[in-house]
């Protein structure tokens, strides 16, 4: 539904790059649930990346609890989260108004709304949408971690690049919480965070693949058509502007695979149906089966770079030249990660308040 | 909304594999829609793939219309499609019932439906269940195509065979009507039939990966957030049992570029405004740019194989091994393209109408 | 969402009066629900009314379940209901077609669909259709019960009679499953069946008020905003045709009432919460409070009368008169009762199963 | 889908009596369409009523544009519309959390939130809540506006007082336009501006009936089954509090008539067809017909009156006895009528909005 996601739980997202204002509503997490500010907090210093490797736009993003939560828990009505817009260079934008920005929505946004589209900074397609899009999540996150239920991501990819998959979850999720730059590998974080510099002195950018895992999601959730577990995901996920594909288990390397080399065998382990690979990523017909839900989204490079580009002035129709001014990321796939576990946790908790009710999360 | 997709155009789908009967109710399309039988009969056709290589189970398939549909067109009112079920051996199914097929979706059945669930031959999550899906597709493409917008499928891998890319969208289209082994070039067509015929001899089964671009599609549809054009797909594209990865133009090689490789290009081409490259595949902030919109699917092999597996007995808690006995294809790779077009062809159609108002098809 | 009803639990309707078949999909209701054949063969005799005053086209109307039940229960998965046409006599109609018949929706069916509409005996907007809401409503209504949920109707006004209201819920509620004629007072009962019959001889129709009361639902259900019970039940409500009015406890009477006079002072029962009147019908800021449910329809007359009337040609946009032929009831409100129970659970069972989760009737 | 209402044209709202703040977000409105803050202001002030005759408690009301508008005029991405809440004496409440107002929603929140709602002032389910959805209303009120769409309300009847019934709509629109007490008869107005300041002075409280009339609907909107205006419009009337009846055209009265005489004439008018009288209220088959679409609400006292109630304490499960303080209306009716304009309006976007498609109100 548009700008809405979610049946059981759903969050509705507002707001422009330059407006008064961004946020969302979310509807229907259960009565109770713990509202951590501080982990929200936390979740939006994340999101913000490295210093050193990410955007020279600097806000508080403080993010205002306007509804919904009373003494320090959710109400079970909808909460709404706002963060005003301080740091708001407007002027930049005016003059290339009409000049589609290559792989950005200048020009499909034109198409869409017909030049009544705020255009400053991206307006309603702006990167810095994700900001409430994480304030939901880190709620959702926390919902899900009351029930033994956690997400985290690492980059699996960037450029040629490669982390190591996911060991042992536990360990490997702990050492990403505390790391601004989410690879798992010491010798490849550096390499990648190298990598990044580099591109940011050469005014390129550079994209990258992300891996995330779902540790502790109970069997028998999701539907068997059009509401699949990896339809709702994938859904969710393709939301994130930048993420141009997600693939769940083995993906697209079981283009490669045979019937006996895919299958996952179940075998029974202390009273638990198990199987002994993962291949197709803890879900079965749409559903969840108890093991690990796993999936890579694509990241595609920053649009923005400081280099001269071919486009199109799409008010006079003439061929025309850009160089992007203001501030922008050498790669944001380090900062996705987090945008990625909150649209996760939030189509997880649509989907279990669907499959067991709204209390699901009450304590 | 579970076992319906779509907002403005909807599909609703229903039945088992061994029921009476499985169809559809697709409710939205325009009133004076030409509904076309012979089109539909011949999609069914398609469905069921290159005989030799394709499943033993032969339904005639025949899809009879039950309402909606008046002197050959759509009256506006829903239109619900069934085919019944004749060739059901159900005895094959009821010793093995607890056992759980490796990769199938009987364990987790077992899980969501609590032992309630028909569990013969797959039940609702039976790949037979893409029959309506594509009865109701073909009437989604025809009203597609009454607008100039076209879709095709080929594969674009199977196994380690790769196919060609598209060149030129409508003889290319042309040719992939005619094929019932999608695959562009002709002497890769003749290495994949090879290698599914092999994979049939052994016993075993083999994934793939589809590719697939739309023609003619209008720029300014799709929404930022949420029901981007790539999220709207994705929900439909992996609620086809078997697709366990969807990328968009350069998906996953997105990983490997920078910005100043991956960034399309605008120009404006007689009037119009186009890209050099289809990087994003013809979608730019989830909206369509006018651009072809591509992507691929990656599809798994078929679980069912002739090999003695390990699995558990779900009910009584017991490790077992499984030899599945019956019919199955040692690939659904050539068939799952028309079940692609199809779900593509409904989702458009649901953007297009929510976007243009219900009489966008009317003639 | 169009022909389709509930978020949770949902009801897909399909048909025309002179088409193939007729029906419906229902999808949600809990794996394990108990589908009792013989209950919804007796609601479908209910519906067809009292012999004498009812319709003239006979319609065996049996009920045929193409999917989402096996071995006597729900799947869990979309049941399909289906009732093939038999009786359509299709000749009476063509020569018609153009001529509105008064209060009928041949003149609004002409504007929204164009001139595609099947316009055979009313087509999609033929009261046939409250046959497979009936049908579902058997299987609502037997989900209900299993959990002590009980819904009945009475007719308390036709013309200027009046039934009693409900007195002793259980008893009254008995008493009305036997009868034909529902209304509680027996005195009453031939005075409106005499009135309706007289209306029958005079070729003119009757309206009137149907009361329903729904006991045994527990307190907490709803939604303080849009999704209010009363919200949900008159969405269903006026979806069923002729009901033209809908309120809930005192109703329109809350209009003459002062507020010490409306306000249902609560007490304590035995553990229990309850209100010593029930002027708030059950619900209290949207959310069910433990009492009964209750509310009232007005029915409005069967617009086919045996009379001269005034219409219009709308193709030629000429005035004209009209006398229609063909079989009609000089009332339905009799037969309308079964109707409303039928989407009174529905909605009801939608709503309980959005809070309790997926398995809240599962046995 | 909880608390938000719509398809096409989706209102969704937030906040507490004693929150930070209250508002709403409103997605899917034309881009282009004209957002006049003066409008919205005076409804704003409509909906304070007239100041004698209300409650004393007086916030400023100041509707805050967070998002969704550039330059005066909808962007088409979603509108948040926040009023920060500012007068709010929470320490009135505490002491009387677990008494249930009679007629109030106290009770069932516990029971549907288990204790975690927010008690202040009715939290979620205050009046107050109809702020936002009066803003929200003024929108979709001026693009209705500019389709030449016009809506009014009147009160019909307030205890035994009976207004007349709207005779030449567009003088009566324009009188209503101007005035505090919406009663079309002036001699009425006065005498139910005397009843409801006798009820004030006696600590009670009167309900009423309220009657609304919409102009310039076009023919062919709406749907014939579960979303038919009716549905859809009752849906979003009974989400305003103190809403229990609902009816169209002539509603109950339906009960009293033949279809001789309810019957709706069609003719031709300068062509145009049109019908003598209009007893359907502009409504056949769920579907407009042009002709002005009236309905009628039935609206119940302010349940907060100065005397002593009968009640429980549920959370000591005992009998007591409330005498409500603070600040309370001894009627709402003169007030809620631009309460039911506003979600009127509101419901007719989405209905236009889903049947002409998103830039129905693009200038």
């Amino acid at each position: 539904m548009k700008n809405t996601f979610g049946n059981s739980l759903s969050v509705t997202l507002f707001g422009e790059s330059h407006g008064e204002a961004i946020g969302c509503v979310i509807d229907g997490i259960s009565p109770g649930t713990e509202i951590d500010k501080g982990f929200i907090a936390s979740q939006m210093e994340k999101r913000k990346g490295v210093n050193a490797l990410s955007t020279a736009r600097r806000e508080r993003d403080e993010v205002k609890i306007l509804s919904g939560v009373f003494e320090g828990r959710a109400t079970g009505t909808p909460i709404c989260l706002m963060i005003e817009n301080a740091d708001t260079k407007s002027k930049d934008y005016s003059k290339s108004k009409d000049l589609a920005r290559p792989s950005h929505a200048d020009y499909t946004a034109e198409c869409k709304y017909g030049g009544f589209q705020d255009y400053r900074g991206g307006g309603h397609f702006s990167g810095r949408l994700t900001a409430p899009l994480v304030a939901a999540g880190a709620i959702a996150l926390k919902a899900l971690e009351s029930k033994g239920i956690k997400i985290a991501t690492h980059i699996s990819r960037c450029g040629d690049i490669e982390d190591r998959e996911f060991v042992a979850y536990e360990e490997d999720f702990a050492l990403l919480e505390k790391l601004d730059m989410p690879v798992l590998c010491e010798k490849k974080r550096e390499e990648i965070s190298a990598l990044i510099e580099e591109c940011k002195k050469d005014g390129d950018s550079i994209g990258g693949v992300l891996s995330t895992a779902v540790i502790g999601v109970p069997a028998g959730v999701g539907e068997p058509w059009f509401d699949t577990v990896e339809s709702m995901l994938s859904h969710a996920l393709f939301s994130v502007p930048a993420v141009k594909g997600v693939e769940f288990g083995s993906g697209f390397a079981f283009g490669k695979m045979k019937g006996s080399e895919a299958n996952d065998s179940f075998y029974c382990d202390a009273g638990t149906v198990r199987t002994k690979t993962n291949n197709n990523g803890g879900i079965n017909g749409g559903i969840t089966n108890g093991m690990p839900v796993t999936f890579r989204c694509a990241v595609k490079p920053t649009p923005s770079i400081y280099k001269k580009q071919e486009t199109v002035n799409f008010k006079d129709m003439t061929d025309e030249t850009i160089l992007i001014e203001g501030r922008h990321d050498p790669a944001i796939i380090h900062r996705a990660r987090v945008v990625i576990d909150s649209v996760t946790a939030l189509a997880l908790c649509d989907l279990l308040i669907g499959h067991f009710g709204t209390d699901y999360f009450k304590p």
